[in-house]
C-alpha cells in the first residue's frame, strides 16, 4: 500500500479493514502514506523504488488521487510479476517504464467494490482496497471490468533526463528523510566512468559511498534506488545545499 | 489498535509484542497512534469513523488514557459485531451511539493480564493488550471480570449538534491531515436538500465532492465518514479558514 | 524491526518486501523507525525497552548504521531467548547488559543475502533483512558466517550511572513523545526508599504515578521501562524543564 493519507488519521486503517473484510488471509505491507497530498510524481517515484523488492504476485495498491470523484478512470494493471491497482493519473508510469503492462482493465464491476454506490470522496476504501483484496485472494483481473489499451494510460509530460553536451542533464525528483536529493539521472548513465555532478553553484565529486568524503562534506553517488543522488556524509544535503525538487542537475564526465 | 502513543517511541511495538505473546496468530491493524496525548474526544471520533469497516468479531483496542494509575475502570464491551477494550473515560461513546453495548465487564481477572502486579503507568502493555489478545483468540468476555450496567459508562458532557432556527448547529470536531474540518453535524441532516454552511465570517456552498468548486475554493460536503466537512478543492481548509477544533458551524437550508 | 529510516520513505517497506520474499510466513512488528538518523544510543535504549515483551524466538532486526559501506562488521547474535541482527556499532549493548550473548557470528555467507554483490548504501535491504528472514524461518545462526568472540563487540564508552555521595547520578538518555525525560538511573536504585531527583535548578519529588502530583506539576517516578523518569502530570516535562538528552540528573535519598 502507498497513499497520501498520512498516518495521523484512520483512513489507512479503514482501507485495511476493507481488505481484511474481503481477504482475511492477505498480508498488507505499507510502503509509505506520507506522500504530500496529491503529489502523483513523488508517489510514482516511491512505487518505482519499491517495485522489484517484493515477491512475484504482489498487488501494489496505490492511492494518490487528487481527481477522486471526477471522471478519471479507476484501473488495475497486470505486469509480468505483479498487479497494480489505483487511479489512472500517471502514478504507475515510472513502474511501467521498467516492466510492461500485459493487461489493463477499468474497474467497472461493482460487485467487487465495498458498496455498489460508493461516495465521491473515498474510493480508496470503497473501490481500490476491496478490488486489491479480491486480486490478492486470487480473482482474475479480467473479472474486474472491461480491458483497455495500455497506451491510453495517462502519463506525465516532460523528459526525465537528456544527454546534454558531453554530460547528462536531469533534475531533483525526490528528497528523502536523510536529506538525500535524488535526481532523475539513472546510475547506468555513469557506469564505470569518472564523473562529477553540477547543480546550482555546486560541483560535487562522483563517489561510491557516503564515507568516501569526510563527515559534513557533500558528494554525489549512485543511490540504493539506482539513481544519481546528492548526499552529505553524516549530514543532510537538503539542509546543506538548500535545493528544491525540480531543480536541475547535470552529470559531467572527467574521462 | 488506536492509541495516543505516537510512532516515534516503542510503546506501540511493545503492546504488539504483548499481543503476539498471548495470541501469536492474531492480525493487528493500526487505526492511528497520532491522537494528541490525552485527547479522548478525538480518539472517540476516530474510532467511530473506522468502526463498521472491519470484519465481524474484530476487537477494537483503544488506549487514550490520561487517568492511567487512578481509579478509572479498565473495561471490555461486547456489541452486536465487535469487542471494545480500553479505559472507561468516554472513548467508546461515539461508537456506542451507533451500536449498543450488549455486555460490559470491568477487567479484574488478573490471570489474563501480562503480570498480576502491573505498574501504574502502562496499562496498555500490562492489561489492555493482553486482554485484547485473549479476546481475539476466543476467550469469552465474561471471563475477564465482573459485568456492570453499561448505563454507568463514563460519557462526555455536551450536545454534539442541535436544530437551530431553520438550520442545524454543531462544531468542528476534528481536523484531518488534508486540512479538512470535520463538523459534528451528520450528513443525514441535509439529506437531499439544498444547503450552505456558515462558520465564522464564511458562507460555504454545500456540494457533492471537492471538484465541484474551482481549485483553491472552499466548500462544504458530506465527508466519507458521514459528517458535514469543510474542505478546499486541492487545498487545505485548515490553512484557508484558520478555524480550530470546537469552533461553531451552522447548516442553513436554501429550499 | 527498529531503524532510523523514518516512515516517510519506502525504505522500511522495501526491507519488509525482502523479508516477505525469503520468509513469506513471518510476521513483522515495527518497534520504531523514527530514531534520529545515526543515533545509535537512542536505538540501543529503544531496543532495550522493547526487549522481553516479545515471545521467545523473536528476531530483533535493528538497522541504525551510520557506518554503512565502511569496514564495520554486520552481525547476528544469539541470546537465551532471542536473535539479534544488525551492524556491530554498540546498538545491541544495552540489551546485552540484560541478557548474555551465547553466540555471535559475522555475516559473511552471501547465499543468505538478497544479492551476492550488494551496493554500499542499503545493507538493511540487501543483507540484514534477508538474514533476519532466514533466521525467523528457522535457519541456524551458524550458517550465516564465522563465529567471533562476543567480547570483541563494539561498545559505547562511558558509565551510564554512578553512586555519587549519598545518591545516584546519571543523565537523561531519551525523551519520549509525551515529553517524559527518561534517565539512565535504574528504578532498582531507589527500591522502596524515600527519594527526590535533582536536575538543573529543579528538585522533584519521587512518586509512584503521574496523578500523584496536581496537573501541570513535575515529578520523578519509575517509568514503565524500569528507569527513573521525569514527567509532568497531564503535561510535558520536555517543555516544562527544557533539558536536553545527556543532561545530568541525581537521585538523593530522604531516609
Amino acid at each position: 500500500m502507498l497513499t497520501d493519507f498520512g498516518s495521523e488519521d484512520v483512513y489507512v486503517g479503514v482501507m485495511k479493514g476493507a481488505i481484511a473484510t474481503f481477504a482475511p488471509q492477505v498480508r498488507v505491507i505499507d510502503l509509505t502514506h506520507a506522500i504530500a497530498p496529491g503529489d502523483v510524481k513523488a508517489a510514482g517515484f516511491c512505487l518505482e523504488m519499491a517495485f522489484s523488492y517484493f515477491p512475484p504476485g504482489t498487488v501494489y495498491l496505490a492511492v494518490v488521487d487528487p481527481g477522486v470523484g471526477t471522471a478519471r478512470r479507476a484501473i488495475a494493471i497486470e505486469t509480468e510479476s505483479a498487479l497494480l491497482v489505483g487511479p489512472d493519473n500517471g502514478l504507475f508510469m515510472p513502474v511501467l517504464e521498467r516492466t510492461s503492462a500485459l493487461l489493463a482493465v477499468e474497474l467497472t464491476e461493482r460487485e467487487y467494490w465495498r458498496t455498489r454506490s460508493p461516495g465521491p470522496t473515498f474510493h480508496g476504501r470503497d473501490i481500490f482496497a476491496p478490488v486489491a483484496a479480491h486480486l490478492a485472494a486470487g480473482l482474475p483481473i479480467e473479472a474486474l471490468g472491461k480491458p483497455f489499451d495500455p497506451h491510453t494510460l495517462v502519463r506525465s509530460p516532460g523528459d526525465r533526463w537528456v544527454v546534454y553536451g558531453s554530460g547528462v542533464r536531469g533534475h531533483i525528483q525526490y528528497i528523502d528523510r536523510f536529506g538525500n536529493l535524488i535526481t532523475t539521472i539513472p546510475g547506468e548513465a555513469v557506469s564505470s566512468r569518472s564523473w562529477q555532478l553540477a547543480t546550482g553553484t555546486w560541483t560535487l565529486p562522483g563517489r561510491r559511498t557516503y564515507a568516501d568524503v569526510p563527515p559534513g562534506e557533500p558528494l554525489a553517488l549512485i543511490g540504493s534506488h539506482g539513481y544519481i543522488e546528492i548526499a552529505v556524509n553524516s549530514g543532510s544535503a537538503h539542509l546543506h545545499l538548500g535545493l528544491p525538487t525540480g531543480y536541475p542537475a547535470t552529470v559531467n564526465f572527467l574521462d
